[in-house]
């Protein structure tokens, strides 16, 4: 498995309207081939951070997501936010252990 | 390092009701020897999810912080919102790839 997490900046009084492209974009990509977990979230401490969040069977689906017009369509719609600090880490995981809950 | 990713369901009326106990908790937190990245995120198309976001150095920083007595206080502020399906799980990771930003 893949682990990635992300952050990028928003205008906090943009968020609203990013909402309806993420939700779009997310719910394509969660039905894509290898794809265990996609979600964005607003840091409850810090309007406008934007937190990524995934997990991925690996490589080749992360490569597939990368290519898909979903992403290129996102990437625009997002572009007009001028997103500042982008930054996304990627984690080889051989293994997942469950701390709390099933 | 060790990736923690988590999430929990809480009532989203009441997430403002939280936010103050998960600042002071998160700011001593992020203090702690060992931690990386430590934040909660409300997912952006799905009110009143929480994501939970953590990187740290290894586990003896992580079972130290299981024991602070920020956790425990915030651990009883949480309660009495009655949160839902918390699951937390952790990746060992033994190497971070930067796939956008520096």
């Amino acid at each position: 498995m893949i682990v990635i997490q992300g952050a990028v900046r928003i205008d906090p009084a943009k968020i609203d309207h990013i909402r309806e492209a993420a939700r779009v974009m997310i719910a394509a990509t969660r039905a894509e081939e290898g794809c265990i977990e996609y979600a964005f979230a607003e840091d409850v401490v810090e309007p406008g951070l934007i937190h990524i969040i995934e997990r991925w069977r690996d490589q080749a689906a992360i490569t597939a997501h990368n290519k898909t017009p979903h992403m290129a369509a996102f990437g625009a719609a997002l572009a007009a936010f001028q997103p500042k600090g982008l930054r996304v880490c990627a984690y080889d995981a051989p293994e997942e252990r469950v701390l709390i809950g099933g």
